[in-house]
């Protein structure tokens, strides 16, 4: 029996997570369910995605992800379960959620779901809840072992898949280039797309003082010199610190304060940061 | 040992929850406790209600659903517990959560919770949280068949539950008129009590437009003509459709926005709304 | 296998405590983990503290507590792993989050984690996210019996571990003397830290009425006569009421409205609260 890991963008407020999870205990009494976010802003597949990454490295061998973000709805869009190469599965709409999966180059295999075999049953006139009629029925059906991977539906081809457009970091002589890819929510920390081996190309190391510019379509939004800390422990309350985040990646904070609260900073491809040593004035 | 699922207007916001799941736990360590929702406004005892009807179809048989909206903590209400004719069971004061349960005639027999018995040890001086002391230690010592249903207390007849009016919708030759029961929270879509079966008598095809009208208390808030449509991928992003939703009743929503704030439409009986067939100008 | 119970206040809204879940299930799949609230306001070790001695007392013996509202991360604060004295275990950073366990002396032994030992696996580069990393991983390594208490790490006094300042509640002449705890947040409830045992000096009984005065620093902010009611159903829709509360103190509420939002009243030490009969003008 392996573990069963709801995400979506459908909030706790209402009932429909609790028929999805009613769904997969009607499939088998002794599943275990558990939840990612329910909370991803409403047809954000881009977020979706990312907060995949972030946490299915923690999860065991065998766990089956499923990802309900589905602006396509009733579309033609295919509904799948991805495997990883780590074992782990994800059941979704193919369309985009797989895209830091994919760029990750995390992704075993890919087969479409039967929906003939795979659907909850007498839900045939439901075109709008396919997260509880199609995937936390078919995630039920494979973390209990009711069927094996095979049982999922056709290969299909892992080129085909749907993904997001991702801006790639890299380093010139004016620093190491990259975007906002998503907030630390409750904290307000920028998350960027930059990794810690990359940024160590700099030379910079802990207590140096760096040269941050966010640009939002090119226009400068926030220029300042923040120092490169360890950790929040390391600045006072309220100042800002440029820190490697629990995903081994570049991030910008305030101490106790809420960075993008502060400078009016979002997040997506549009959101560029340049980190560069500080030289002085 | 059956599931035990919570459904409060408490929050998750404090330990009260907690000290329910806690309280659970105490009774058998090998429960599985679950949540329908935690985020029921204030008081709201027709959502409770609604929320029911939304997800116990979904959950297995045995299943021990334990409902705590409870303006009247503390007064004469009754404590009680009703099997449904399917074989769950619904721990809640009876103040009205049954409305929708009732209305659908699902309710096979009512049970008075005997608090001689079934209450918290040492719990007597606590006069306000019924929820922890009563309710979530009836429900594990049910779900795990400490006691049966028997063990609950005695029995009430059924027709004297405490029930909130229901406006029955009906078909006319201006259209089938109903009410808007409840909103689907995230996505501020409209869901009204007209079943599927009852809109069909209007003879509408997938593809129809239909004219829409939406009244509080008498004064219109909305007349407009909407695409009936399969589901939101045959709309534009931002276009206004009328569906069906995934309880089987006709619905009306924005792709990608939300129609409950873009008109300001709220819910409740005193909410009309008319469907009817669009002959053109 | 004992019940771990995590409480943070990261939010649900990404990906932070489901990976904490990912690392428990990681360390022993077989574990049942729950949560307390992940909705304490940010930094808040006060708060956490409280909701620790709100939910502690109704889980069962060897539930596993862990508790990350951590300022501090990163900087030499310990993380240590209380035993109470009715059997149950809180890994926690020593900021204070025990403030209200040790006030009610049930502490029995305070162990410093050996991260040497009980860290995850190849998580040494990431200095700021100690909940995954270390706190969800003891605590999981805990209460799934992998390691005992001994475990842990080396034993520390506990006489040294940071408590917060409290105020004690008094009785005078003018009345009970407390502070505004804490907020049952949802419903806007004032809970005082005046035991019921101590209010009952007064001589009050169910019916009378009380002269209630808060003041935030010396400066009034709320003088009025209120009810001294056993439930909310004993006062109108409206009306405010004070009462015993679910942990048997004394607390101030508006039957179906929000206390603290209709005076602005707030919490902390700052925050004082007298009772008194209310004896005529």
């Amino acid at each position: 029996m392996n573990a069963l890991v709801f995400q979506t963008d459908f909030g706790l407020a209402d009932g429909a997570v609790s028929a999805m999870y009613g769904v997969a205990y009607s499939v088998n009494a002794e599943l275990k369910v558990h939840d990612l976010t329910h909370e991803i802003t409403p047809f954000a597949i881009w977020e979706a995605s990312y907060r995949l990454i972030q946490t299915i490295p923690y999860w065991p061998e065998g766990t089956v992800f499923v990802s309900v973000v589905d602006p396509g709805v009733g579309s033609d869009r295919k509904s799948i379960v991805a495997r990883t190469k780590s074992g782990k599965y994800i059941v979704t709409p193919d369309n985009g959620t797989l895209t830091h999966v994919l760029h990750f180059d995390d992704i075993a295999e890919v087969r479409e779901i039967d929906e003939k075999k795979n659907r909850l049953p007498n839900s045939g006139e439901s075109y709008t809840f396919h997260g509880r009629d199609v995937y936390a029925f078919t995630g039920a059906r494979l973390a209990s072992g009711i069927i094996d991977y095979e049982g999922v539906g056709p290969q299909l081809p892992v080129e085909g898949l749907i993904s997001l457009p991702i801006v790639e970091p890299y380093v010139d002589e004016a620093g190491v280039h990259g975007t906002i890819d998503v907030l630390d929510v409750r904290f307000g920390s920028l998350w960027t797309n930059i990794p810690r081996q990359l940024f160590l190309k700099l030379g910079s190391k802990y207590g140096d003082r760096l040269s941050i510019t966010i640009e939002n379509d090119k226009r400068i939004v926030y220029r300042n010199i923040i120092l490169y800390a360890k950790s929040f422990a390391d600045v006072y309350v309220g100042e800002a610190l440029t820190y490697v985040n629990s995903l081994d990646c570049m991030a910008v904070a305030i101490n106790q304060g809420s960075f993008a609260r502060a400078y009016n900073i979002s997040t997506g491809n549009s959101w560029g940061i340049t980190i560069a040593p500080f030289k002085g004035f």
